[in-house]
């Protein structure tokens, strides 16, 4: 039976925590506790543990300190124990090399492997929820904890994005072996494939990959922090400029996505993303929306040209963060 | 090995349309697609078929001419066409009769059947997706239909409430034989359900019920559109109160799902919500949050007292329809 | 010359400050510096001073420790100082009795004297402009201080509403002998008002008086502090009832003056409002909008009933705060 | 006494109206009615006149065919007929070589003259009011007509930028001579002005003037129309890109005014802003805020550089429209 079973979209619950690599652990936790508004739950070795206000798991986010920025590892949790056994035969039958780690920080067993471009990813089923102290405790029942009193205060993780030196090869190991759906993607006109975004719950995307055009492997092009409205992110702005971190681009509108983004870079040099917004994928059947050459040229939603910045940095590859 | 199936999480894809009853068809049709915004792409025998901007499917309201106000049905969209066929075995082993109807406007063959309180249900997978004539086509690639320009205008059908005589039943029905997850519920102190709140996605609620206080079966409390922002919704309050529309009451946060809401009656004395925001519900095991008396006493979100009418008025039963 | 000088609309530049008396200051002063984000400036015998950020005078809140709940006293900035000494002349020649006082904290001499139902008002030039500490130095040259980080705060005082015991009296004291423009009023059929709304600026109104049913004198209804967006009252509805303050009523919409609106008592008793958008005036001719007795039957812009404590609940009379 | 009258600030009552100058009366008179959500309330000759639904006044915004784009004339409402009197006078006496034209499309009398580059401005004090038909009748007492159902929908007309060769002679003679006041400037390191944004009202500006490095005269760079929120410029913004309108820059947000704004062309080729926020000017002494050439390098708020074409691109010199 185990030959038939074949992962399918809803098998990722969604996207579980990051770990983001920073080379200046001091300035990047003050940043994400203090402007950025995130929450320091714990520490373990060289890395501190924080969350957003809205999320039910303990953390999103941990920081790690390392000799470069860079994505530590990423880690989707998976919807049962069975579909994760499942699954991870599944990687060993088609030849991916991992291997089960204990149970860590907030979180059980999680098997660890790498993706076709370097990148360490994890899979886990059981998971630590947050349990807020009397002062952090939310007014609604419906909610892990009191929303954000302080700064920018955003209410969960939202994606990702790598870079990727052969996208076709990983949005299919995403896509086959992960069970996620590609939502929209870029193709250019040799049928080469520039990104994929991929997702495993209705939102439009949890997981994008953009072509690496420095050739390097493993490395992060940004990760995301979702606010309610697009007015929290207008505040974000003024707040981020006010408290002297350069806006790379935006606020502005995705083309893909339909998403209203804001990125900047935190003091460890890891480019980040406010975004809010965007469509909900309900279609099972969904069918890639397939961006190209000509598209991409017209720039983002409104018209905003796509800064040169975007193209060219990226945290340094996988063998230079001290990592792999 | 049907014996040994049952539905899950994911089975049903999503909410697909509705059918509502209206006494005075020629008004709701003009308010629904005037001042409401939403656009009529079909008629057959007594029913107009209307559809909102960003819907994928070619309708999602199907209004039909009747005795008195109410829902007629609803249909869901089942994930593929296997799954549509074993959830219906598993229906009818569980002695729930119904029939197949064919293709009707805009969806393939459908499942026909009542749920313990009497409403009409429809499963179905097939589906006509909409193509946009020239001056409605959307000017971003991943938009089904151009952003409506008139009146309020919103993004997609949402969910729908029904008045049920016995909340506890219904919401095992729903649970158990569709698959939906149940994120809230209303449970008083002697155990008694009031409420509950059910989901085939990551939002928080595809499907409410909530307890028929005069005894009717098979009635509707609302069903409800979505729009992006609480600002539209805002927006839409002076729309309709300058178009001589009575909001019932909000706009204000529900404690319950935490969507920002505004309610009204159409001209054919249907309730009708506009909602925006909430959370969506990642957790594979989400435990569903549980609402007791006292804390439904203390109001909506922000305190606004839930209004009388709220408790009282619904649709007719559908025995009175002409339906049933 | 004096005896042809006459109060104009603009003489009087803004509504400068108000002193706020309070039974519980370190709770009243908590609750200001904290959760409601205003900024400490100073403090001075029994009173605190404190101020928003979006303000160019040094502080728009005067915090009193006193017997009871109240407004101490408000001012208002003159356009000039000449205009000053002719509106006290003329003030003079009309009867008032008032008298100077030495510059206080943070404006110069001021003329001090009791509006008709015995209210504590003072009038000033001369006025201290912040400067703002390094680490709340402001982003952009326009705005004298950084943005607030923290909790709800508001850009500005905006406006506030006094209980009066003979509107008519006192809205043709302000109107006449100030110079006050009258935007709106609420006049019932038998041509009694009941409240009057008036403006020294192109916003709909600074101050307003409506009737104190109470029969008591020199009361406060509330104190309005304006968030630039109905977005940030909405956050803050959020943040206050989390903060464990009850919502008295609200958020809504104002019929008078369209202002977006959300009521609350901070800690000593005061009413507080937070108040968003609304219109300006620009016609020099502008005409009284007259509300009937009919039209207040109606409720608020989108129908909310006014909540009773409006109408009932006020800061004691001026005698019991140990002021007067 | 003429001698000694000298305008002050709060003569002038506000912005009146704009005539713009279009080669293509059909297309401009098309956009602004249909998709931008004005309202014709006349014609006269080869003009049509427009509205925007918040307005008290009959209209704001005269089109007028013509062999160019360009600024026909713009007009200030002066506060009352003395005063219109008075100002007169004193440009006269300043040399201001202007005539009294007869009571034209909306209001009464106007003095008309040209200002130091060339523009055609007038002055008036008697005016039309609208008085809406029943199915425009306003739902609110204190608004003129019912908010626009269709389109964009602007609330009114708000300020116009013209293109000056001499800013400093300008900026002096609006502010000297019609009493307006200076709140920002661009003032460069070698003294020279660049820009000026001077106000008749508590907004921080009514008018601009930015300097014509092309070399002509009395030409027009934006007019813009408000909006009460910045959620309906992101709408605004869908609607143009999905109407086949080009967004020249933005959204963003100005440094200077620190406004949220929105620039396109209409089909006639005026360049047009949408607005909304920035900040309200209370300080009867206000002192100008003066913004360097290195400031102005800075980009907008958020750091959008300011785009090539907002350089270069004005209408053509005045002489070139048929009109002088």
């Amino acid at each position: 039976m185990s030959e038939q079973w074949e992962p399918a979209f809803g098998d990722l619950a969604h996207l579980g925590h990051l770990e983001v690599l920073t080379p200046s652990i001091d300035g990047s936790l003050r940043f994400f506790t203090d402007l950025f508004g995130l929450f320091e739950v714990g520490c373990s070795g060289n890395s501190v543990f924080l969350r957003a206000w809205g999320e039910y798991q303990l953390f999103s986010l941990q920081l790690t300190e390392s000799k470069t920025a860079g994505i530590g590892h990423f880690a989707f949790r998976v919807r049962d124990r069975n579909t994760l056994r499942m699954m991870v035969r599944n990687l060993e039958d088609h030849g991916v090399e991992g291997s089960w780690i204990d149970a860590g920080f907030g979180h059980g067993p999680a098997f660890r492997f790498r993706a076709p471009d370097g990148h360490f990813v994890e899979l886990y089923f059981e998971t630590e929820r947050y349990s807020a102290p009397a002062h952090l405790a939310a007014g609604f029942k419906n909610q892990p904890q009191r929303r954000g009193v302080y700064g920018i205060a955003p209410r969960r993780l939202d994606h990702l994005n790598l870079l990727s030196s052969d996208v076709k090869a990983d949005r299919c190991f995403y896509q086959h072996l992960l069970g996620l759906r590609l939502t929209e993607q870029i193709v250019f006109d040799d049928g080469s494939e520039k990104g994929a975004w991929l997702t495993a719950t209705n939102k439009s995307y949890d997981l994008a990959l953009t072509l690496d055009h420095a050739g390097g492997r493993g490395r992060l092009h940004h990760i995301t922090y979702f606010l309610d409205t697009r007015e929290e992110i207008l505040r974000a702005a003024d707040l981020l400029v006010e408290g002297g971190v350069k806006v790379e681009t935006g606020p502005h509108k995705h083309s893909i996505g339909q998403t209203f983004f804001l990125y900047f870079f935190e003091p460890g040099g890891n480019r980040i993303e406010l975004g809010s917004g965007g469509y909900l994928v309900f279609d099972p059947e969904w069918k890639p929306i397939r961006w190209t050459q000509a598209d991409r040229a017209k720039g983002q939603a409104w018209g905003l040209k796509t800064i040169e910045s975007f193209h060219t940095y990226g945290t340094p590859p996988i063998e230079k963060t001290g990592l792999a």
